[in-house]
């Protein structure tokens, strides 16, 4: 038994010569943006449903917090102490449950889970608006992800009590996308000043399908705030389609450009950032999009580009990327609790 | 995307216009309760498994606390800092665990859930008493749901912290019987007096099953305790033995007077209160009971009459009531978790 | 009703006769171990996978340790408040899993539980790489439960945070072992000490196959660095070959003296401990082993002698054992729980 101990249990921690997690950016984010919590106080004791709430003052305090937290743990005092969030995820997820459970505790403050959905009162048929009224006495706050798009929608009708959408169907996932919006945000500062020289603007490929996959379309939305920052969207993809009605134009309306086409290899090379997912929900199950797809050691990234993924992963973006400076994923992921706990305390106005 | 946002994202929270969560209610009740803790402390420490357990005494207390809780929640302390609910629901439910666990962190307390049977030690075939014994190191109070009648009486022979029992199969609800007392109590705090003018009593109806229904069964044992109260008490009912054996005659020896008839309809006019329920366990599964009668907007209930209903509800009960003032239920539901705040810190002996 | 109600409802709870959970053992344990932290430290933030990363000194500071917890509950001041412990029990366990939560919130911290592996990203097919990496930003420490023995030693490779095996396949079970240990030393506190006479030695027997149980072979791994004060080990067991590769050879070299048998009866009258188990985990699931062999009153035991089993139970063991002397189970049960807390407290440093 003893060989299979690798040196980890042996030795101390070795430190991993690369910042893939983002360590040492947030604080350059934090002097970046001046403080100014007025624009959060539209926020406070507000559903968040929905990507298009967000406007741009909002997204950048929202981040300054974030960057606050990630770079100062030791300064939060717990303010959520005796406060509930219902942690409702009848549609199957760790990743994002565990990341919305964590940034809550950090806070200070107490869970109640729901998981399986047989063991709910929907087993007895029980409505969502009744589910929703019963909510409002049992906790100060509910994150919600159910695979019935509607199902936030119905739920707020008798929601009395602050909601979060945790992913609804194929619709929106906001709170991914804010994490998103703060990774680009860690990555490169300069993105949150108001004017940004033509020489800085970068260019971004979604390897996706913006139509169908919910975080792709929230992502979108957010970035739309920040249109003059991106010289060009590339849509990498082979749907013919990729596009929900109307969803290209309302975003070229707010200021994106986009150009799609399917040969990915070609763009790489002249890539600053690279948004990769491949999975959508479809119908009523998971599904992938875009397998033929994946960065791997061999593709011709540009020298100082970042990937981003909303994890998990499957084969489509290879575990040789981890090691490289490429590797902004697990900033991303690392990032999501900060910037949850942004928005948790915000919208219970613990913030200051 | 943005049309499917209601006014409620983008507008404050607007206040409904009846009070039917029964926010103003509770300062009466705690205003017509004198304090006398004594009668509690025949609970601490105490398994509470049966509402024969409680005397009227205790019941009004314990109802004084609860609207304590309800009135001034920013005076509680968080009494159970350090202590640990086990709360084990074998048998599937929300909206009681929610409950519980909701009054347990509302006091401060830590929770371990076990909410799959698959998971627990019965899938080894460990017996009831073992996992007594378990408990006994691992809490400090253990609620237990579990389809088995019997479990509860099993588990208890081995467990020396105190057991809350959360709804034993057919058997009893005593909890769920203190929430209705406790929205009974609120809603008509001269029930309270130890002397009711006959002019003063109540019409009471059950739409339900005595015999099959837990919730029913312990709720008529607790209105016993307060016999005087209820002019009469009728039984609405396609069922021709609603009784189990020797039920009615021992609440009748306690002092209720019970009426039972097929037709709904012609009593509503004369009515106060209407508890409703139809969920009945039967063998090994949930199954409705009744569910010819149906209570909605054009139900001729008297003016000023109440409508009580355990919840999870089916179609028995027309949402259209929501808004009306016979909407009591939602109160019921509210008070549910104060109840239980009053019991379990009465059990832990932090109520002072 | 009433009368199923048993006389712990109405009166107060009656002590036991026997001390058979080891209330009263803990101090003389206590007061013959003198503190000395220093080898605690090697233990600060490490990953325990494993019996054999242990070494005496460890052994007896964290059994110290233990009774401390168990004697002053009083004196523990919450030291992990603001601590998350992710709890992911992928194979089926109540009982490991509530002694470890129970441990960590006496501790003051607050717990994430994973329990449904149909509800984790393994269900979208994520690698145990990519989850130990995503846990680094949840939580401060993860407790590990999985049937495949590699998946400890998968995610330890992306881990940054400690992780403590709770049972991994068939290979170890390395916290149930330290309990059994402390179980040990508690009923008897001179095996504590450098120099046994032979006359203090005892003979413990194990009915079980240590090449097929973890918890058996973790248990070995421990008792070999306390191999003096065992006068000789009797494995009692059907099976042939009831050592793995190269095991007993390794334990032997330790300092244990082996003698194989099935002839349970035979050995019982000059055994001082005897440990009983009968669940292994071969392939993919449990299956009972040695089941011929059974403890129940009338097994010829010694006067004195103590019987430990790491429960959960089958028909191996009576419960007409319980009320005797012979039952240290319960005590070994209960310790679990004050073992896992210095163990917990020592690798978050927060013993002192």
């Amino acid at each position: 038994m003893v060989n299979k101990l690798s040196r980890k249990l042996l030795d101390p921690l070795v430190e991993q010569p690369l910042d893939i997690q983002g360590f040492e950016q947030p604080r350059a984010l934090l002097n970046r943006i001046p403080e100014d919590l007025t624009p959060l106080l539209d926020l406070v004791q507000r559903p968040v449903v929905s990507a298009t709430q967000f406007n741009r003052q909002q997204l950048l305090q929202l981040a300054r917090l974030a960057s606050r937290y990630e770079t100062q743990p030791q300064l939060t005092v717990r303010p959520l102490t005796g406060k509930i969030m219902i942690s409702a995820f009848y549609e199957p997820s760790t990743r994002t449950r565990l990341s919305f459970e964590s940034a809550w505790h950090r806070l200070g403050g107490d869970i109640m889970s729901i998981t399986d959905p047989a063991s709910t009162g929907i087993a007895k048929g029980e409505s969502l608006h009744d589910i929703g009224e019963m909510l409002n006495h049992y906790g100060d706050l509910v994150v919600l992800r159910e695979s019935n798009e509607n199902a936030v929608y119905e739920m707020l009708e008798t929601l009395r009590i602050p909601i979060v959408n945790g992913g609804n169907g194929t619709d929106e996932h906001p709170t991914q996308a804010m994490a998103d919006i703060y990774a680009l945000l860690k990555w490169r500062p300069a993105l949150c000043d108001p004017e940004i020289d033509t020489g800085e603007r970068i260019r971004l490929a979604i390897i996706g399908v913006p139509g169908q996959m919910r975080t792709v379309r929230s992502l979108l939305i957010l970035m739309s705030q920040f249109a003059p920052a991106f010289e060009e969207v590339v849509i990498i993809t082979d749907e013919t389609s990729p596009f929900a009605e109307g969803q290209r134009e309302e975003l070229e309306k707010a200021g994106l450009r986009f150009r799609v086409t399917g040969d990915m290899n070609a763009e790489l090379p002249t890539l600053d950032v690279v948004y990769i997912n491949t999975i959508a929900w479809v119908g009523d199950d998971y599904k992938e999009l875009g397998t033929r797809y994946r960065l791997d050691g061999s593709s011709p990234l540009k020298p100082g580009a970042v990937i981003l993924h909303p994890l998990a992963r499957g084969s489509e973006l290879a575990r040789e990327l981890d090691t490289t400076a490429h590797n902004w994923y697990f900033a991303q992921a690392r990032g999501a609790v900060f910037m949850r706990m942004a928005l948790l305390s915000t919208i219970l106005k613990t913030f200051a």
